[in-house]
Order: C-alpha cells, then structure tokens, then sequence
C-alpha cells in the first residue's frame, strides 16, 4: 500500500518498515508480554487484552519511520536518520545486555529480533542516503525529471504501439497442453521462463509497487523461517532422547539389539526438517516469482484494455466500496497466505522426507530390518500382472482393433473389443485405483505448492472467487483504474506546467516528448470521440490559460487521467 | 463397454452382471481363498497368486451370463435361463446352508453376498421375460421399427434444429459467477437443476450406455457400502470398551468421575458413522447424477460439431491406439474413482462428525467440561477486535474514501488511505491467516466432493490432463465417433433395405420417414460439399443397385458414418 501516483518512490524503505511491522507481529503472537513496559500479568484474560492493544500499538509506534520518508523534504529526512539510528542502537544495546532469556530456547529471544534488527540497520543506511541526495538536488530533480519523460516516451510508446505482447494467462500452460508442432524444448524453455521473473525495462516502473510488496513479503517469509527454524532444531535435538528410539523399535524400523545407536535416528530427522525446510521455501519462493510474473502481465493487458483476457467475465475498472477494502488488505493477505503455505508445505514435506528416509534410506544404508522392502517382493507377482494387463491392452488395440484405411485408423472387431474390454475389468479396477491413488496426490500437492499463489482460484471452476483470489481480483482493477502509465505520463506533464508562482516551468525538449507523446497517441487512437478528447487535452496543455474557461473536470488529475483508459490501442 | 451400435441393448442385464463382477472383485480382494474349489493355503505367496488367477477365473465364470444376451437368439435366452437360475439357487443355497462364518463379523460372509445375489436375481427375472418376449415375435419386431424410427425422425431432427441447446461447461457455473441482471432464485434454480439429470425424450438412447454404466457403479456404490458397513460398526460395537473411555478422559472430553458411563460415547460414535455415510453415499449419488448430465450436454455438442466448446483445443474425433484402451478401461476406473472418492469422503466426514460432536453436541448435552466453550471467550475478545477491523475498513472505505462524482464513485483522501491500511496492517494478517484457513478448507472440500466426477480436472489449469480426466476425454472422443445418431440412423436404414434373399425389406413409411429425415437434413446443411454427398447418399439408398458401381467405401457403414459429423447445422 503505497500512494499509488508516486512514480519513484522509497519501495525498499517502504518494505523494510513492513518487515519491522511484521516482525514485531511475530513476536507479539508469540510472546507473552506483548508490550514493552508492561509486566507480564498472571492472568491469560489481561494478556489477550494487552495483545490486542499491542496490535495497533506498533504500527503507531513505527509509523514515523515510514512517515519521514513521505514528507519528500530534508528534516523529515534528517529526523528519520535520528530516529531509525535511535531504534537501531536501542535494539542491539537490548540484545547484547541480555542476549539468553528463559524461553523455549537459549538464544530464542536473540535470534526471533534478527530479522528486527536488519530491517533497521536497512533503514539507518536508507535514511542517510536520501539525506545526501536531497542536499544534491540537482541529481534529484534531474532524476525526476528522466523518469518522467521515460513515463511519457518510453511507456506510452509502449503501450500504444502494443508492444507488450499477449497477457499470460494464468488457467493455461503451454508447456502441457499445446498440441502444436513446436519441439517439446522450446516449449518447456518457454514453460520454465514463465516462472522467471525478468525485470523489463518498459514495465518496470508501474511493477515497483507491486514489486516491493513481493519483496516485503518475500523477506518477510525469510524472517519467518528463521524464527521458526532455531527452536524447532532444538527441540528436535532436545525431545530425540530414548522415547523416540523405544518408538521405532516398536515400529520395527530399529531391531532391538539396535536400541543404543539413538544417534543416527536424530541425525537422520534433523537433516530431513532441513532439507524439507529449504525445499518449501525455494518452492515458495518460485511461486512468488511466478505470481510477479503473472502481475505484471496481467497489468500489461488491462492497461491495453483487454479485461476478458484476464477476469473471465466483463468487469467494470473502477473503484467500488470492496474492492477498496480488498486493496487496503491485500499485502498483508499476501503475507498471511504465504505464511500459511509455507506451514503447510513444511509440514507435508517434513513428513514426507521422514517417510522416505525411515522406509528407503536408512535401511538401505544399515541393513536394518526395513518395513518397505519386505512388503516389495510379496506384492511384486501382483505389479506385474497390473503391468502386464496394460501392455496386453495396448497391444491389442495397437494391431488387432484398429485397422489403417485411407490414411485414417479405423475400427474393427468390435465384438471382440467389448468382450475384452469385459474380462480385463476387474484388473483395470485395480489400475483405476492406483489411478485414483495418483490422481489425490498429484491435486493435493498441486494446491499445496499453488496455495501462496493468490492470483490463481485452486479451484478449476476459474470464475467461483475464492478468499484469496477474490482480494487479488479487486486489488488489480483498482491498481489498474488509479495507476495507468498514460494517466501517469499525463499527470506528469501536468504536474510540470509554469505554474503561476514563476518557480521553474517546462523546458523545450519536456514540451518536444510531450509532443511525441500525444501525436503517437493520435495516431494510435482511432475512435473520433476519443482523438476529439485527446486534441482538447492536447490544447489544453499547450493554452494552460484556457483551463479557466473549462468545466472545473478538466483541471482534476484524477478526474482526467481516467480518460485515457478508454482509448484503447 | 457395450457393443456401440446396439440401438436397445439389454443395458440393465450388462449392469447387472458388471454388479456380479464387481462384487466378487470386492470379495476376492478381502479374502483369503480367492477361488471356490483350492483350500486357504498356508503360505501367503501361493495365496497371492491364486488371487491373480481369480482376477481372470471370475470374469471368464460369469461370462456365459452376459454372452447369452448378445446372442439375440431364443436358445441363448433360455440357455441364460437356466445358467442364471442354477448360479442363483447355487448362492442361496450356500450361504443358507452356512450364513456365519469366522471372519470379521459372524454374519460378514452372509452379508457380503447379498449384493452379489440380488444381482443375480435380477438375471434370472430378466431372462425368462426376454425369453417369452422372443416368442412373441412380432413385438420386438414392431419395437425394433419403433426404435430406428425414432432415431432417423426425432433424433436426426432435434439434431439439425440445434434445439438441444448449448453444452453446459463443467467450468462454468452460472450460480456463481454470472454478473448479469437475472434474479439469484432464478440463477439458484438453474444451478441446482445442473445438478439433476433429466431423462430427456429426443436424447436419452445414445445415452443409454453411459446411463448404464454409471448405475452399475451406483449400484456397485451402494453394495461397497454395504460390504464396508456392517464390519465397520461392528468393529465399533466390539472396541469400544473402557480403553476409549480411558482415552476420552484422558483428552479432557468427559470427567473422571463420569468414566463409568461408558454407552454414551459408543452410542455418539455410532451414529457419526452413520451419518458421515449417508452423507458421503448422497454426495457421491448426487455428483453421478450431475456427471451424467455433463456427459449428456458434452455429447450433444459434439454431436453438433462444438470441439471447441468441450475441449479446450482442438482435437482430431478418431479412433487412436491411446484411445481404445481409455475406452476400454473407462468403466472400471469410473468404479474405482467412485470407491475411492467414497472411501476418502467416508474418512473426513467421519473425522468431521466425530470432532463436532464431541466439541460440540457432548458438551451441551451432558455439561461435561468441554474443550471448545472452554477456549471461546477466552478468544472472544480477539475475535471482536478482527470483526471490528473489517468493519472499520468497510466504514472507511464506504464513508471516506469514495466521493461520488457525476454517478461514479471516485477516489479520494489517498494519503489518509495510505496511513490506514498501514495501521491495520498486523490486524489484517490476522484475517488473513483466518482467510488462509477458509481457502484451505474449501479447495480440500470441493476436491474431495468432486473426485469421483471423471469429466472434470481436478487442477484449475483446465488442459492439464490427469489421469481420470485423461480418461474421460479419450471414452467421449470414442464414442462420440462411433455412435453418432445420425450415423445410426443411416445405418438402420442401410440394414432395412430389401435383401436378396428376399427377407422382408422397407415398408412404404419407413421410407417416408427416411425421406423425412434426409429431406430435413437437406434444407439443415447448407454447405455445398455436404449437400452434394447427401444427394449421392439419399440416391444410393433408393436405387440399391448403383452400389455395384461406386467405390467400396460408401458401401461400408463405419465408413459413412463419420461423415455426418462434418454437416454441422
């Protein structure tokens, strides 16, 4: 949630107070003493009021570092220094005072402020730096001034000259259903760079807040698993004493005369929470990846006006009462959902790998007595026949049913078909439910990888709005109504006009884009009414004296920059 | 797997003995002596290839019963007569001789041949009336007439109008996702008759082999249930002695000093178990039904030529090798599909019910100090305050934020949107981990209801084929190709034309009919190419001689057949 016109602006300070913020969530869902000065009181019913309070207590309480940043001037820059170098030092001087503390684990405490910590030391470099910048104004203003023409040309162009290519659907994936003649490399080249977020240098400006948010969040989970990686190892490594070595043997895993050798076990589940742990996480991550790159070309077509090719039915781009609530909680959405699906996906891989550590690794690698392999070979005569019952199908259709006539295959010895088809039934029920077996675990771990992926619905009816998805849409359109690029570019030309106060007005080669601008827009837009609005801005903004005598709709930014919507390439 | 050009076929005798196989599949796999004569051997290896050969014994057993109706001949129907009845006075006789037996559950031997019987019975019911309609001859004739011309008339034109309306899209739901200005009643009402399959006058015959067996495997449903049912609460009845009482204290569920009261809880079990089973039985029953619909609608589009519409790309209606063996083994994976997705239904709902009540019912029944009211208010408060934050930002959103301007509601006081939903930031990812949830549970619910249902992917990327869905697409590929009504129509009329052999030939008003029919079809097909064959077909088929003179093709009816389907209306 950052303002939506502002066309460059601090996204990493933005992201890194938004990781201070949830971080401090965190420890507050967590801990027992939700505030800092008040003692922990004996009673639950206190606490739970307190950590309510608590709720909206940080916000408040780091809403200064945030709001520095937006005041654009030099003292809100300089007290942001102070301030962000304040809670830095406060910070660490706490930890290093006391840096063990009676809780879950040892270092517990020292190592959940980790993440707290570097989001501050981010921002006390941040803060110093844009100090520096703004005393050199000229770097600024000139910065400024490039990225609004790269607004006006760049972008424009862009867009107008439909440029930016098809919108990438996300209900289609051409890697697995194109049945083209494309060879099956290039298609799955195509599939994989579909999950890799390439910054585009025309598209990268209206992605920077969407982008951020991401990046937030993205870190966010970093910081998520680092609090929840430390005590859980502990207490792995705590709870393996003899209990869990008595389990197994109960289990059969460990022959009894093995009993002593409780190390290896622990060993074993320690390396599989990591392995599990790093696997969810570079899964989510991917996912993210993916869902920017979805974004960004979900925004591409709306700009182009191309609503169908992302909602399935026709919508209506303008603000509404919902779609406002869903944006204002979109990014915390983001957070929570990929928190959620980062448990999820560490607890069914955790399990997973345990499974496949304790039935394949393990007693391969000591010779254990394995529950696995000793099931295998029993079972193996009736694989076979499963096996076999497939080939003969096969075989059978391949050059007894099917008859080649005219080039075309046909069909013959149907009788003999349907009698076959009769008395390989019961064995192609056995089939179906190794099928059916496949088929749960292929759309169970589908939607655990997907779960993250807000700007998908998991269910395969595309237009029912689940939780997630439904945010996502209404976060799109009301991100696509108020920040479209040509509005931008618009309200930049405008936002530079001579204003009356004789501070610095347009320079030549400003009036020279804007021109190119508008002529390529013309010469793109083809409707009449739509030339007819863009001439009257076109004059407009060439006869600022002629403002005076229009309808006061023309003067709004926002009122205008809606307009180039409806011209559509 | 029915012969596809069998017009009437004794679809329920299929069913029936389908149901007989099934049954004994089901058998075979729980017991320990798979075939009837070869004594339970000792080792567990031989017993398993014993099995392997049952899975070929009972198919090649039961045989005779279904070959006996494809004969169409009066001696095949009383050889029928007399194998059903000896099968069936056989199976009755045993288990009345021994109804108990030492397995799971005294009566189980009994029980889990009931199915099997009533199967039987229905053979030998419909054998004896097919027997006696045999000898009245001139009725089958007069209802073979009736049936073919109700294929050329009602079918061919019902057809060619397109008054069979649009497919019906298994990914859209009109209920959920339409925008437009049609009452909710209306849409509710429309949505919940998708779910209700309507035998319709002008569609139900080609149909007749999918109805069929989709009621093989309801019945097939029904008698799972009956074989899974008995054992089950009978293993309830038996374990539920003072060690789950024990365990019930133990979780805090009943008091200490209430352990002896032991019939409550057994009871309460009891009666989840049922419920989660009626339960889990009608969902499947009603998603079968809706899956027939589905097929119905997806036919009848192919049928008028919409590839497109039913598949996402398009595909080639022929005959492949991948095909034939989808076709061949798409009933018996529609019954292991449906056994599994029961069984799965079966476990959450029973979890599901179990939970409820013993958080829910127990506690307010019997004051018993409960987990759930116990943990309520102590959350109450955190509750409210999510509650409260949602509603702030309605109010928010609804009075602050949004201005209405010239009857659209425009943006304003961005900069106090900013701050507020960077206050309500923590508050948010707080329903958002309660949206997570809410997400989780509904993709697990829905997946879980539709598993059964073939003809829908369970992923949301539709063209990804999984293996059910896959099988699907290849059995509607097949049959739609090889019993297209009007090819069947044709095919009646090729088989009624007076033979050399001087049997009687066409009657004046079938040949009316067949001009009716081909007459309709002329002023329905309007391109050129279709209308030239047409003419050729319609000239063949009254002057019979000419057949000598043209290639061998037309003369063959699979050839012709697949013709029609290029004369879309």
């Amino acid at each position: 949630p950052v303002n939506f016109l502002e066309v460059e602006g601090n996204q990493g300070l933005v992201a890194a107070v938004f990781g201070i913020l949830f971080s401090s969530l965190c420890m507050l869902v967590l801990d027992k003493d939700p505030l800092p000065l008040i003692a922990s009181s004996s009673q639950h019913n206190r606490g739970n009021y307190w950590k309510i309070m608590a709720l909206l207590y940080y916000p408040a309480f780091y809403y200064p570092l945030i709001a520095c940043a937006m005041s654009r001037h030099q003292a809100g820059y300089f007290i942001g220094c102070l301030l962000s170098w304040c809670h830095c030092v406060v910070c660490i001087w706490q930890k290093v005072d006391c840096p063990q503390s009676p809780k879950i684990y040892r270092y517990y405490s020292l190592l959940s402020d980790v993440p707290l910590i570097l989001c501050l030391v981010v921002l006390s470099i941040w803060y110093p730096v844009l100090l520096v910048n703004s005393f050199t104004q000229e770097k600024a203003a000139a910065k400024e001034v490039m990225c609004c023409s790269f607004f006006r040309i760049h972008l424009g162009m862009a867009l107008l000259k439909g440029s930016w290519g098809k919108p990438l659907c996300p209900h289609y994936v051409p890697f697995l259903c194109g049945s083209g003649k494309v060879s099956v490399l290039l298609r799955a080249q195509k599939y994989l760079r579909s999950y890799i977020y390439t910054p585009q240098e025309g598209a990268c400006p209206p992605l920077h807040m969407a982008f951020s948010t991401h990046r937030a969040v993205e870190k966010q989970v970093a910081l998520l698993l680092l609090v929840a990686f430390i005590p859980n190892i502990q207490i792995v490594r705590a709870g393996m004493t003899k209990e869990i070595t008595v389990l197994l043997v109960q289990f059969g895993v460990i022959p009894s005369e093995n009993a002593g050798v409780t190390a290896v076990p622990v060993c074993y589940l320690t390396v599989c929470y990591i392995c599990s742990l790093v696997l969810s996480c570079l899964l989510t991550f991917s996912m993210l990846l993916r869902s920017l790159v979805v974004h960004r070309a979900n925004l591409k077509a709306l700009y182009r006006g191309a609503v169908l090719d992302v909602f399935c039915h026709a919508r209506v781009l303008r603000p509404s009462q919902q779609a406002l609530v869903c944006w204002m909680s979109f990014a915390s959405f983001q957070t929570a959902f990929t928190c959620f699906g980062l448990l999820i996906q560490q607890v069914i891989f955790f399990i997973c790998t345990v499974a496949f550590t304790f039935l394949v690794v393990i007693p391969l690698h000591t010779n254990w007595n394995l529950p696995l392999p000793c099931l295998l070979p029993l079972a193996r005569p009736f694989w076979l026949t499963l096996v076999l019952a497939v080939v003969v199908q096969n075989l059978l259709a391949h050059f007894y049913f099917l008859e080649k006539r005219q080039l075309q295959k046909e069909l013959t010895n149907r009788r003999a078909l349907c009698v076959v088809s009769y008395l390989l039934f019961p064995m192609n029920v056995l089939v179906g439910v190794l099928a059916a077996g496949w088929r749960m675990v292929i759309s169970a771990l589908y939607n655990v990888v997907h779960f993250c992926q807000l700007d998908i619905s998991l269910l395969n009816r595309g237009p029912v709005l689940l939780p997630g998805y439904r945010t996502y849409c209404h976060y799109l359109k009301l991100e696509v109504s108020q920040s479209h690029p040509v509005m931008k570019a618009f309200c930049c030309l405008l936002l530079q006009l001579p204003s009356p106060e004789g501070q610095p007005g347009l320079k030549p080669t400003d009036v020279e884009e804007g021109e190119i601008l508008l002529k390529g827009l013309m010469r793109a837009s083809k409707s009449k009414q739509t030339r007819t609005r863009w001439w009257l801005a076109y004059t407009l903004l060439n006869n600022p004296s002629l403002l005076a005598y229009r309808k006061a709709v023309l003067s709004d930014p926002t009122a205008n920059g809606t307009q180039p919507c409806s011209a559509r390439p």
